[in-house]
């Protein structure tokens, strides 16, 4: 009998909506090769989107993650700043990814320069910031976001042209959904401009699964070793 | 009734030896759940070390990939030095993985940095360029190659000495397989230096496989894009 | 009537020697010129070595930021990997400086190269980070730690040690302590090597009371500011 | 008794009215802490624009430092290009600070991308080489200059314009004051466009005055050590 | 007697047309210095765009240069884009330069920043990689091409308009002529803009001329050693 | 009847024996293709090692250049630190290069990575300075000099044994003279070491021989524009 494996999806913020918006992209992508669960994080805010979100997110995260890390064989970070990855890599030997960091890797791989479309300008540095992190400022194409919120065109609508204009003005050749909120909307919107259009979601769970079926994790030697020697 | 995704590996090299052994640690880690194939190129030297072997395997890839478009769904360059990725990516509107690319960028998403364990000195610079070409120079903790290649030693001896170098002088968090040809030495040398180490083949099928079932492919719209505007 | 300024070091550990340490630095730095205290952070471990560290300091750091808001017109945060700095730069509007920023700041324009000698080989990449999060990896010479922790030299000779190493194979001209606990130790080894060597705290006060006596602090534009847009 | 630092301010060219309006900004900020005198540069020209411009005052400012070098404890170099600033950290063993790189090092420490407004199109590749030699060409969001110089507006309009879309088109959170001519336009400029708007003129005074009370100069060691080894 | 040094261009297409374009700019260059000739490449495609075009072109290339290496003193890669440049410089112990690496490389020598005027848009991103390769990246101001390819215009009233936007939107202050094809547009150009424009014809002529003279070649310690050892 | 180029070489230093050996070297290489002369610099000190040695010959060096300016053709700067060139790029509209960075822009033609061999270890900052201002410092594999100045052996057996430690520890594929008065030493050196050795006197040679023959010198628009507008 197989055993089948299973990863937890860790929002880091407490809306439930966002929580089961990640789930159903993540059960539609596993189907029956592997079990998911996406759980909201205790004691985080509904959104992450300063600093102080992310901090707040820190303790709900921990407890997430070590309370379930004999039941999962791996995890995922579900907001696109990837915050407390580093702590979630360190306080586990089963593999973490980021929905940041997975969906900027294999965008790199796809095509010339890519955009991040995200849903605050506020969240521009940040992204910029995350892009440098992991070596990727060199072929990013732009951050960018919709310049009013309350625009009465659909959502849809809005990214599309967003994403437009990182085309057109960026020469961005892939999309990156910057906001874990904006799942669903990678095949509309790769329909609408004719480019690759990736959700970090399902770009995390490729990773992520594949690192445990090949048994491969963090390295512990010394930067995610959770013990100062 | 399921349709199972197909995937080709393309060995850029001639030799049916090393062909075979890429085979087997492919269909090992697929299992059930795709088929994998890999193939020879004709016409190309049996080892893939110099400029001129790369520029000789090229006709031959494009006409593996061509032939074999309809019937796969995603296609892996099995040298670790990536030779004629780009053409590839181009040629065909299916995904293209670089055993190169990815196992350094799955690499460095594992630990601080890591280095590539090649086979021999004269692939260093080549190493170099590829991982300043992925945008990973700054995360290559360094290349090492045995120093002499006719040891008496094991090559599992000889190259558990290499990375052991690599983790003691350079700091290396991770190990990466610079050559196909070292396939399947993953897991002994992993077992005898206590850090992920990776083969290049089984990062390529869990991207490629991924890409596949997400269904996105390479971006055409410049870079990759067959036709010239 | 002159009013004097006043400066809250927030020592992000909860160690009360080490916080008595920092403290008296600051005081003999200080001087009458202005008020210096270094509190504690309550709940923080006694030392923060990893990122789990960081993220269990968060909250009684911001708590203790918020609560001295009014009464303080600025921020040290004390310890060299500069711990949740981003936080509280974005949740008060009176400038905060890191002590790890300061110091690497300063150094670079004191010589060619600055190594940083640390207290444990575990901190290494994360003062690499560091460097690279301010760009100043092309000028970091080296990080440095004791290689044995238990020497039974006393501190003054083994760190002494470590920065002659960093000066003979790293061609360092700048010495930097990396860790907060290692304070005090600045001119003795300054006298020892003959170069400079830089204490975090001091190169942060001289930050943060400029910042002050000149009334600018942390741009409220996008990346610090706490109101997502 | 104590005994107040002095500080001296070397301003490259040869011009009494910017020599004035650097001093009076000086003095401002000093109050009662410390003396500060600010000198012209005898036989430099009166601004200081082209590399020619630079070389022609060297010897005068060579010469104003040796000849004060045993009466002053440190030495800022007042021209925004920082001209000659390696030479004065070479020839003195007191501390050394250019308004270039103290202005451009703090704005760093401010906001996640800072802008240089600058009197003259001509100075914008000289200004992205100094980014450039102090590391900062990342962070560095543009130089700009207003368009035409003889307009009918007052200065502070047309800065004023010019730092708006410094913050409106490159996302500058920080602007940097260009040139020591622009000094007292910091505090109009930060009310008017609402982000912190730095004199290096000021930004030199903390840096340096801290260096000497903290004890700590240029580092000897060989980039600017006088004597050829 | 004195024997005169011979140079054979490659032009990597099969174009008699272009192949007598860049022969004559080559010849009225070299006057009599040194023989000059230029030869279409056998079996290659008419016009070099694509990655399979240049993977089409190296067998003729290769044999070109084997077929005539004992006969010429250095040899020249003629299309902008540098294909298979470093097999050339693996196969053969004498000099060989590509025009896209001479241009862009004396382009740095002469202004602030370079623009590199290219005859297709689907030739941006191979050109911006290519100058990443040269570690020129830094100071490529932009690439750019028509816009659109079937205008009425001349060719020279459409470069130069394309030349006059590098200049004011990307402030180029050299121009790059991006492709073989372009041979004969740098002096016109060089009039109509008033900034120097680069054919890279010439500019590996002086390079490989010099080369000969001096009796340096390609490096064959590593990298360009056509015996894996 | 054709009129002849001609090309003076200014020394940045006023030692006679080495201007006399840049000359020697100059028109051995030049022959009867072009005049070149070699002028000491007035005023300057006998050797340039210092920031205080460059500016004092900047004088000097700007008066020569003026002088002869109407009579020469094109211009070098003979000191491989580039004393002052980017002035005497400025102050002429006749082309003008520096030894350093013409041999040191060849070097990254000729294989992966180059080391300058210097003189003093005094100068190492410097040239790595120097290579970063060229955007050369990821292919610059170190900058090595004698341990000891007075050691008992010949000039050639100590440069030799520095360019095989830069060979055999730093991967150098190249070797640059890093000082004029080591010129002569090039082919000796290659001689022994098998790798190509660079002077940079004849790389600046073959440079500015061109650009006068092309008709081409420095860009006027912003840069080295001698007029600020």
């Amino acid at each position: 009998m197989e055993i089948i494996m299973k990863i937890l999806i860790i929002n880091p913020n407490s809306d439930p909506k966002m929580t089961e918006a990640i789930a159903k992209t993540a059960r539609e992508f596993a189907q029956d090769e592997y079990e998911v669960l996406c759980l909201p994080t205790p004691g985080a805010p509904e959104f992450i989107e300063t600093y102080e979100d992310s901090s707040q997110s820190a303790p709900g995260m921990i407890r997430l993650l070590k309370e379930n890390e004999k039941i999962y064989d791996g995890f995922i970070v579900a907001c696109h700043s990837d915050p407390n990855l580093d702590v979630m890599k360190e306080i586990t030997v089963k593999p973490v990814v980021g929905i940041g960091e997975a969906s900027m890797k294999i965008a790199s791989m796809l095509g010339h320069k890519f955009s991040v479309i995200s849903d605050t300008i506020h969240s521009i540095p940040n992204k910029e910031d995350l892009a440098r992190k992991y070596h990727l400022d060199k072929v990013l194409a732009s951050v960018r976001a919709p310049l009013e919120k309350n625009e009465p065109d659909s959502e849809k609508t809005i990214y599309t042209e967003v994403a437009r204009k990182a085309i057109e003005k960026d020469a961005a050749e892939v999309i990156v959904l910057g906001c874990a909120g904006l799942t669903g909307m990678d095949k509309p919107l790769q329909a609408a401009v004719g480019i690759p259009v990736l959700d970090g979601i399902i770009c995390a769970l490729i990773i992520v699964s594949g690192l445990i079926r090949y048994g491969v994790s963090t390295s512990k030697l010394r930067k995610y070793n959770p013990h100062a020697d």
